[in-house]
């Protein structure tokens, strides 16, 4: 398969045109919802939408609840799926919940997120990873700037941009406490890293992530575009992002903490081909590559 | 002399009531300004004022001028007062700049804060700490929650609340770009920390602070009275704090460089005595002890 989107190759980093739809449905399918036409004209624009309040107070309660539950169960647990600090042994996010975890589970297939997600990418959907994230008050570290679709193109083998990432918000995320920055355009771009993957990246890069990152001149070109947007709202917010967006986080030194769940359904018709680093495909709780089982629309 | 706030003794963090006046001046003196009741009252409240746009376009861009001046000729220079980030060799802080460039010794002569300073704090001033500071874009690092005064009256003898910290944005800050975030109402309240001071303790406090750091049970508590406030405004814009105000930011992870001139007046009637510590104070051009020389008005 062509490489449409090189990465981690040359020497120096490369800025391409986004060579993909940004919303895949048309005419009727379009508007027939669930978002309206300024919603998705709003997400084409900037590649991002929140959503705020889309979930109650009471199914923020029973996810946090489920989370703390997951968070106490791994507290010592060394498994490959809970991710570690850099620093400590604190647990920074939990992967594969949705197979381990009944709420989460029906979560990933509720409706009215496989029907939205489904309006944008015009096609039935599965999940491709599914995660959550806990930043801890006072120390939690930022996490910098990436496009999630490099990685998932170099390391998974995602052939083109056809993905959306939901992040709900389980926590207030005001400006203080490390909220998702997002850089509004950006996901017209594809900045071609410098660098080549080495055997098993994830390991690390789940932590910090060392390859893939976008170089200064490249960001400070995006941002002059686009300015920074912040994902601040209350809890039960939902944010869709476009797979090639990108983002960071500053932070946190706030007593206040910035726990989210977060997946990213992938398109059936962009089902992960071998990874374009030429390297072994990440273990399957990172990138899922069994799209038949887990289709969730039809 | 009886020490009102002693901290880094016990093995148990405490929280003591403020024995001291936040604004000193009263009746005519008070308010004849240059303040008017409003801000008063505001940073009476609070802790700090945030004056946005206090110097013009042209006063900013001569400041920054001269930052970028000090900054080159210390690129590689040696020096005490030349202060670097913990894991690289960048710049983090310069001290003393008053004393080394006309501007800034201009700066810190300026009427319009003396008058103002002079106001809150009912008596002369001087400056007792002068520093330009450069947070870059893409790896600022955090500064940690503490109270100045906390640090002042242990490693320096600053014997009682009587002090006011002035930070003059030049550039914007935004929310996103680690802008300062202080506890309002935080001054009224003296968080005693654990542990011990060490010998020269401000070589490595000024990079990374690891004493002086309040507990985490007292943190939640201010910001479950007071909340957070973020200083964010245009470059030009003035911020003073009550030298007890909590505070701290996060990193900054854009493009955007976020660098201010910082400075402390302390009022001529609270000059340094012994440091509480029992050791040897630090080096004047941290900490001055010669209140005589720079008294600024009168």
């Amino acid at each position: 398969m062509v490489d449409l989107y090189p990465s981690r190759i040359d020497n120096e980093p490369k800025i391409f045109d986004r060579k993909d739809p940004v919303v895949y449905s048309e005419g009727t399918d379009l508007a027939k919802g669930p978002l309206n036409r300024e919603q998705v004209a709003s997400y084409e624009k900037n590649g991002f939408l929140l959503l705020k309040n889309f979930f109650s107070t009471d199914e923020v309660t029973k996810m946090t609840g489920e989370l703390n539950r997951l968070w106490d169960e791994n507290r010592t647990v060394d498994s490959p799926e809970v991710i570690r600090e850099p620093e400590s042994d604190e647990i920074r996010s939990i992967f594969d919940a949705h197979r381990k975890n009944e709420e989460f589970n029906r979560l990933a297939r509720d409706p009215r997120l496989t029907d939205t997600i489904s309006q944008l990418l015009g096609s039935n959907v599965y999940v491709n990873q599914f995660r959550i994230n806990f930043k801890p008050g006072f120390k939690g570290k930022e996490f910098y700037w990436h496009s999630d679709f490099e990685t998932w193109h170099v390391e998974d083998g995602m052939p083109r941009m056809r993905a959306i990432s939901c992040s709900i918000l389980l926590t207030d995320n005001h400006s203080y406490n490390g909220p998702l920055m997002l850089i509004p355009g950006s996901h017209n771009y594809f900045v071609s890293c410098v660098g080549e993957t080495p055997e098993d990246n994830y390991k690390s890069s789940l932590k910090k992530q060392e390859l893939g990152v976008p170089d200064n001149e490249s960001l400070t070109w995006l941002v002059e575009q686009g300015g920074i947007s912040t994902a601040t709202g209350p809890a039960g917010s939902l944010l869709l992002f476009e797979c090639n967006t990108m983002h960071g986080s500053n932070g946190n030194i706030t007593p206040l903490p910035r726990s989210n769940v977060f997946f990213v359904y992938n398109s059936v018709e962009n089902a992960l081909v071998e990874p374009f680093s030429g390297l072994k495909p990440r273990p399957d709780f990172i990138a899922n590559r069994n799209p038949e089982t887990p289709v969730l629309t039809g």
